[in-house]
């Protein structure tokens, strides 16, 4: 469902060859709350109620699932609708409203409105040890063959320390979060002792949607941004990158990781 | 400026080693147009007056410079202020509304209101050869070091057949594409005899601004999305995937590449 072939011509070794190779599909998704529309996404199009309940809570609309009264997806046209028990209008609808205050009482860095709403300071004592960081990101990778095939998929895994609980692919890399925030709500998934793996950088979008899922531990395989580590240090998260075969870089609350 | 140095613990060889390394600094920016607040991105916070015409032409609310009446940036703020000629309160300002029309004349798969108003299907006769396409990235890639030494930043340049006119960078990589527009814009560049080179994947929003930049060739070290395709084959541009070393992947319009 996530691919889909596609007609190429290759040039290798100096020949052109005609070929059907598998292409990452790329799925407008417009979301409908009470009847209005909320946004438009592009999705990779698995998953996509998970996808949907991972926006909502992570924008602040919803912070449980007997918020939603229903939700159903109309795949031919790309829309999910949503009814929420509550008949209000949707306030804040702008998701990309700058945060104005001069102090939010959780984090300096924290600069859309919606963010401020839902973003968690990560209390948690789960510990992890080098040797399972290396083994989660390799899990991860054995999990997720599309991103092999395509090139063009990020993957994000909910793990527990010794191994992968699930994995959600999809071409937008906070996409791949909110699936697997709506798969945690959707299953009362406790969030405590778990840790996110990741295929993609960590940006301060993606830092905050862990933060909001409530897990205290990213691990990923590429690089952070200056900002999603001053996210990461206030909102008590440690940030792990470069996960590369035997060795990794601990950016933040490195307390976390030990040596055995 | 588009880099900054943090605090790593780097584990290697079994052995922990602190280090200062240089990360991708991710810039919050707000920009108002007319008194009112457009939207809020994050970028690199290099070239921001580009970054803010290019993303203003992109959107549809200028078709040329001097439909700007003033632009200034506040750094220590992250605001960007735009006046334009027009004083009329801002339409459309909602960039994620779908749109809803049966048949807009130009791609079945627009799907984005003002992107209805702004791509243009490309109909330059420019032509390429296979071994200038493997050089353009060869040469991108030498110009833009950033990348090799934070692993974060996109990298997008506009080209002739021949060489690199300019390179931008940003963590985000509409934004490259945003920057390489206002440039163009600002310096009133031809674009008929240009070429796009990407160091990301092509998606439709890329794939969207290529079109809207006015350039007939993106060349691409990564994968397209299927929606960028669809585009690519309905707005009249060739997409070139997967260029490394000496082999590539010609997905659309393959009548611009040539052997020689």
């Amino acid at each position: 469902m996530n691919l889909r072939k596609a007609k190429v011509i290759k040039f290798y070794s100096e020949n052109f060859d005609e070929s059907n190779d598998d292409i990452a599909v790329e799925y407008p998704l417009t979301v409908w709350v009470n009847g209005e529309e909320l946004l438009t996404l592009v999705c990779s199009p698995g998953n996509l109620k998970e996808l949907v309940i991972g926006i909502l809570a992570s924008e602040g609309f919803i912070r449980s699932l007997d918020q939603i009264e229903s939700l159903s997806i109309d795949y031919s046209k790309g829309f999910a609708y949503v009814e929420l028990v509550k008949k209000s209008p949707i306030l804040n609808k702008d998701l990309t409203k700058r945060y104005l205050g001069s102090c939010c009482g959780k984090s300096r860095q924290l600069f859309l409105y919606n963010d401020v709403k839902t973003a968690k300071t990560i209390m948690t004592r789960t510990m992890i040890s080098v040797q399972q960081c290396l083994s989660l990101m390799e899990k991860m990778q054995t999990c997720s063959a599309e991103f092999l095939l395509t090139g063009g998929l990020h993957n994000a895994a909910l793990c527990t320390k010794e191994g992968v609980v699930i994995v959600r692919s999809d071409i937008g890399r906070h996409n791949a979060l909110d699936k697997i925030y709506g798969h945690c709500l959707k299953n009362r998934i406790s969030l405590k002792d778990k840790v996110i793996v990741f295929s993609g950088r960590i940006s301060s979008e993606v830092l905050l949607k862990v933060s909001k899922i409530g897990v205290g531990i990213i691990l990923s395989k590429s690089a952070p941004t200056s900002l999603a580590l001053e996210l990461a240090d206030e909102l008590g998260i440690t940030a792990v990158g470069f996960i590369r075969e035997n060795r990794l870089n601990i950016y933040t609350h490195p307390e976390r990781i030990v040596e055995i």
